[in-house]
C-alpha cells in the first residue's frame, strides 16, 4: 500500500536546518532516558490511525515528575492535560499523541497505565496529557479505530533508540502540505560553551501552507499548497502536535518559552497556522536536578537560554521534514463514498530537482 | 443511606446572598433554553459518583455554537476541552461533569453523542468540554464506575425546569468544606434598566477552606476547617466546577471575565484555592443573536458588564450554598481498608444556630 | 483637612480576619529586608495624590533580582512592566503606586534611579513597574501633580519599620466602597510546621462593590454600596493595586499563583470586580537563594503552598480593611465646576455598631 | 552620514514573500484611514533615534475605539499598555513607538496628546500603548533623547501616503541581524472570494538570528549572523514591534490571533527569538462597524480567518526586509568609550549575489 521507491531522512538530502549540530540519531531519542513507543493501525480498507507515545523517562513518572511547558500556537485542537501542566509546570503522565476521535480512549488508557503502576496503588487523580491531530482524510476516524490495548502497548513497548519516522503510529494517517505527513524526528547538540545541552523533536505533521524546504518554496514549485491547493474547501487545515526533549536543566517557564519557539520551526516549513489547525507544543526537561516534587536544581539562568531557543527552531523545522520525507503513501477508501482515496508521499526527485534549481 | 432530616435551600433559611433577586426556579434553568440532565450511581458499597449535563439549548450544538469564556482559576484539573473553547471562544458540545478518573471515558460518550446528532453525519472533530472534581473520598474512584451509556442518559434526559441539587449527579460523592457538597444551582436577573438578563450558575462543590455562610465563619463555629480539619493530611483539595449561563448577548471575551467573576463567589463561600483543587469557570451566551458560525448581534459593550459580574458573584455563591443544604449524607466503603466512611451533611440546625448569634 | 477622629486599625476593632497570626508590624516591611517609601502631596485646593514605592530589598535590586508573579484579575489598569515580569518571571526595578496619568512620568523616575544607581552606568534596559490606581474623584489628576522628584524621594526614603496607612502616598486622593481608601497593610506569619514563612501585604485600595467587613454587610448596613450608591454613575469602578512580599523560596510560577489569591481577598470585602476596575497584584520572594540571575535555590514544592495561598488571602483582606479606617477624610475642588468634594472616612463608631448587631 | 549608494525595497529586487498581492503602496497605511507619522532625532554625534506614531484612524481614538489584539512573542520589552489592551480588546489611544528609555516619556506625551482632543474635556484615565526596541547600540540611549514635543510632533504629522522606511523615526538607530535595521512596512490585498479586505503591517525591526530572505541564507552566507556574529556578547538580542492594521471587521479575538501570526513572518526572517528580545505584535481593525463602544457588526467568522493569516505572515516578511533594504547606514559615537561606532546597511550588491547563487 506504500509507496515504492526508499524514502530518506533530510540529512539525506543534504539537507541540514540551522546551526548546530544533530546529536548522534538525529532524534528525540538522543536526550538520554526518552523513550518512544508506536502503533500502527492499518486494517481493512479503512483504518489508517495509530498511537504515538513519548515518556520522558523509563521509571514511574507521577512519583519523579519532569518540568514541563505548553505553547498553544493556536488552540483548535483536543489536546488534554493542558491546564495542569500549566498551573503545576509538570508532566505527571507521558505524552500520548492519536487521532482527534481517539483522545477520550487514549486519557482512559493512560490513566489505567498511571493506575497500574507499581506505588501508584493509591493514585486517585492523574492528569493524562494526551494530544492529537486529525487523520480523517486517510483514515476512518468516526470508526474509532483506536482501543485502550494500542495504548498501553505503545507505552509498553517504548524504548530508546532509532524512532521510526514517516507513516507510523500517530502519522499513520497524517498529510502535511498536501502530501503524506507524518512522524518525524530531530535532535541538536549545544557546543560545551553553550552548556553542552542536548535537544530532541517530535512531530506528528498534519498541517498545511506552502511547504518551504530550507526556504526553497517546494510547495509552489511543486504546485501543490494552500491557498491554491486546498482553495476548494477553502483551509489548510489539519494541526501539529510538536514534543521537545532536552536534558538542560530548565524551569518550567523557561520549557513554556522554549515550546513557543517551535512556532519559529513550522513558520520555516511553510505553515499558515490556519483557524482550524491545532497546533501545540510540549517541552520537558529530563535532567534529574529538577525532578519533582523536590527538584534540587535551581532555574537557568534566562539569559543563557537563546542558544536553546535556536536549537528548537532547528530541530522542529528538520523533525517536519524528516516526516514528509520519510512518509510512505497510504491509500484507503472514504467510508461515507467508498471512494479511494491516496496520500501521496512527495516526490523525492522531483523535490531533488526543485532544490538544485534553487541553489542547494 | 441519605440523613433522615430534610434539607432545604439557602432562601430557605433566610439567606439572600447579594441584592439581586434570582429568577423563577433560582437555577440555570432559569436561563431559557439551558438544560440539565443528571444521572447517579450509588451502587454497592463502593461506587458513589455520576454525571451532570448541561446544555447550552436544545438543538445541535455543534451546528449553532455559543460564544463561551474559561476562567482556569486554580489549574489542577482534568479539564477537558479547554484549548479549542479558548481558542475559538465558543462551545461546540455540551458541558460534562463526572469523577476525575471519568473524563475519557465521558469524553468518548461526548464525542459519540455530537456524532450521532442528525446533520452531523459527516463530522469529523468534536471538541468536548469535560469537567470534574474528585469523589475519590467517598466513591471508589479507580473502579471506574461511569459508563459511557450514564453520559449518554444524562444528555438525553437534560430538561429544563427544576434541578436536582446536592449528593446527586456529578456531586454524588463530593465533599465541600468537610462536609457533603454536590451540585448546587441559583440565578440573578437584573433589572430592565441594567439589561434585564438572566443569569444562572450551578456548581459541583468538592473543595475546601473554611466555610462561611454569608460572611458567618459557620466552618470555624462549628470546629471544621482547612487548616485545622486537614491538618493531618495538609490539604483543602478537592476541587470546583462552575458554569454560569447568561442571556446577554455578550461576546467570547466578556465571557471569559464573567467566568473569572466565579473566583468572587467562591472566595466569599470560603475557599482556599489550595494547590490540589482545579477550580474552573465556564461561561456561556444563550443569546440567539451570538450563535455561531453566523453571528449577528454585535458585542454588549464592556462598561455595562460590571452588574453582570455582580449577578455572577452572588449566583456562584448561592450555588454553593445551595449544594451544601441540599446535600444528604453518604456512606460508603473504603475500597483498600474495606473500612466504612461517611460524608456528613452539614446539620441545619447548628447552622441555624451559629447564623443566629451572629445577627442575621 | 482630614477628620478629626482618631483612625485605628482592624485589629483595634477586634478584626481578625483568617486564622494566622500576623507579622509584629503586622505590615508588609515584616518581610525582612522590604522597604516602604510614601510621598503625600496635599496642595493648594486640587492636588490630592502621591507615590508608594515597594522596595524588595536595599542593594542593587538590578543586579540582584527576585522572582516575581503578577495576577491581571480585571487589567483595566495602566500597570507598566507587566509583560517582562511574566516572561522573565522577575523583578528588576522596585514596584511604584501612584496615580493613573502620573505612570509616565513615575516610569521615567524609576528609569532614572536605576541608571543612576552604582554598577549601573552601563546599563541600556531597564523594565520599571509602576501601578496606579485612578484618584480623579478627589485629586485634580489631569494636572499631573506627580514629579519626578516625588518618586525619588519616595525611593530614596523607603524604609523598613511601620507603615503609614490610610490617605497617604499613592493612596493620598483614592477611595473605596464609596469612602475614603488608601493605603493599607497587613501581614501573616506560618507555623514552623508550615514553613514558618513571612508574608506581608500592602494596597492601595481605590476600588468598589458592597463592603464586607470579616463577612458583615456594612456597605448595605449604612446604604453605601455598588449598584445603589453608584447606580448613577452605573460603575463601581476605581481600581485596587496589590503588592504581596514573603520570604518563602517561590518560584515565578508560585508567585504568580499566590498573587492571584490576592482575588479572594478583595473578594471577601465585597469587590464587585467591575468593569472598569484596574485589579492587579504582584507578588515577590526577598528569600536570598532565589534571586537572580543565579538562584541557588530549588522551587518550593507545590504541595506546600496552600498554607502561603490561605495566607495571603487574609493579609490582603485586611490590608483593605486597614487602608479604610486609617484613612482620614479628604476635601478638595472638582477642577472644573470648582465645587467642593469630600472623600469621607467611614465612620468608625457607626462601624462598631454594625458589627455589634452581627454578633461581633 | 547615511550610505550614497541608493536604497530599495524588496519588490525592486525581485523578492514577493508569499502569494498574496500587496495593496497600492505597499505600506500599512494601504488600509484606509492609517495615519504614520515619524520624527527622526539624529543630533552631534551621539542622539540617533526617534518616534513613530500609528493612528488607527484620523479622528479621536478615545471616542471611536478599535478593536484591538496582542501577542506577545516574547515579552522582555517595556511595552506600555498592554494589560488593558487585553481585557477590553481595544485600542484608545494611537500606537507610539521609540526607544527602550523613552516610553516613560513618550506615554505621558500620548495621555497628553489624548487630554487635549476636543471631547476629551473630563477625560481623567488613558490607556497609552507606547512600544519599544533599544537603539543603544547606535545611539546614546542613557541620554533621553526623546523629548514629549516630539511624540506631539509625530502623532501631529501623522498622515496617509507612503511610508518612510529605513533608518528614520523609531527605526533611526536599530540595528537587525547585524545590519542596520530600522522601520519599514508591506500590505496585501485578499481576493475577492476571501473577503477582499487589505492587511497592512509595519516594523520597527532590532532583532537577530540568522537573516533569511525570502528562505536564502543571507546571513551564513555573508558571514553575519547569531550565533557566530554575535558569540563574543552571547546574544542575538534586541526586539521587534510589530503593527498589523486592516480593514477586515474583526472581533479582538481573531485580532490577538491574527497578532500572533507575525511570530510567522519573524521567523521567515530567521529570527532567534532570543531571551533578550522583546518581540510583540499588536493588530488593529479599522472597519467602521466593529469600532467601539457602540460596535454594529457582529464577529467575522472563525474559519474565514486563515487567508488574512496568511497575509499576515507574508506582510510582516516583507516589512521586516524592507526594513533592511531601505536602511541606511548610521554612524555616531559610543557615549562611555566616545569610539566612533557605525551600523552598516545590508550590502544590496552583496545581497543580490547571494540570491542569485539560490536561483532567485
Amino acid at each position: 500500500m506504500s509507496g515504492a521507491a526508499p524514502r530518506c531522512r533530510a540529512r539525506d538530502l543534504g539537507l541540514r536546518p540551522g546551526q548546530f549540530a544533530p546529536g548522534a540519531l538525529n532524534a528525540i531519542t538522543d536526550v538520554a532516558g526518552v523513550l518512544v513507543g508506536q502503533v500502527t493501525r492499518i486494517e481493512g480498507e479503512f483504518t489508517r490511525t495509530g498511537v504515538t507515545a513519548i515518556r520522558p523517562h523509563g521509571g514511574n513518572l507521577f512519583r519523579e515528575r519532569v518540568p514541563a511547558g505548553l505553547a498553544t500556537i493556536n488552540g483548535f485542537g483536543k489536546l488534554a492535560g493542558a491546564t495542569q501542566l500549566q498551573e503545576l509546570g509538570e508532566l505527571e503522565s507521558p505524552i500520548v499523541l492519536t487521532n482527534t476521535l481517539a483522545v477520550g480512549r487514549a486519557l482512559e488508557a493512560v490513566v489505567d497505565w498511571t493506575l497500574a503502576l507499581p506505588g501508584n496503588e493509591e493514585v486517585r487523580s492523574v492528569n493524562a496529557v494526551v494530544g492529537e491531530t486529525n487523520d480523517g482524510r486517510l483514515n476512518d476516524i468516526r470508526a474509532r479505530g483506536i482501543r485502550g490495548e494500542d495504548v498501553l502497548r505503545a507505552l509498553a513497548e517504548a524504548s530508546d533508540g532509532p524512532v521510526a519516522e514517516g507513516s507510523v503510529g500517530a502519522g499513520t494517517g497524517t498529510m502535511a502540505f498536501g502530501w503524506k505527513g507524518g512522524i518525524g524526528t530531530a535532535s541538536r547538540r549545544l557546543p560545551e560553551a553553550l552548556g553542552g545541552f542536548t535537544l530532541g523533536a517530535l512531530v506528528q505533521s498534519n498541517y498545511g501552507g506552502a511547504l518551504l524546504v530550507q526556504g526553497v518554496p517546494v510547495g509552489e514549485a511543486l504546485g501543490r499548497f494552500y491557498l491554491k491547493e486546498h482553495a476548494d474547501r477553502g483551509d489548510a487545515d489539519g494541526s501539529v502536535m510538536v514534543v521537545i526533549a532536552t536534558d538542560a536543566p530548565l524551569s518550567d517557564r523557561n520549557l513554556q518559552r522554549l515550546a513557543l519557539r517551535a512556532m519559529g520551526g513550522l513558520a520555516r516549513t511553510g505553515a499558515a497556522f490556519s483557524d482550524g489547525s491545532g497546533d501545540y507544543a510540549i517541552a520537558f526537561s529530563t535532567h534529574a536536578g529538577v525532578r519533582r516534587p523536590q527538584p534540587a536544581y535551581a532555574d537557568w539562568p534566562n539569559d543563557r537560554m537563546s542558544p536553546l531557543f535556536v536549537a528548537a527552531i532547528e530541530a522542529v523545522e528538520e523533525a517536519v521534514l524528516n516526516s514528509l520525507l520519510m512518509a510512505t503513501a497510504i491509500e484507503s477508501r472514504d467510508p461515507l463514498t467508498r471512494r479511494r482515496r491516496r496520500g501521496e508521499a512527495i516526490d523525492l526527485d522531483a523535490l531533488r530537482d526543485v532544490l538544485r534549481r534553487h541553489g542547494r
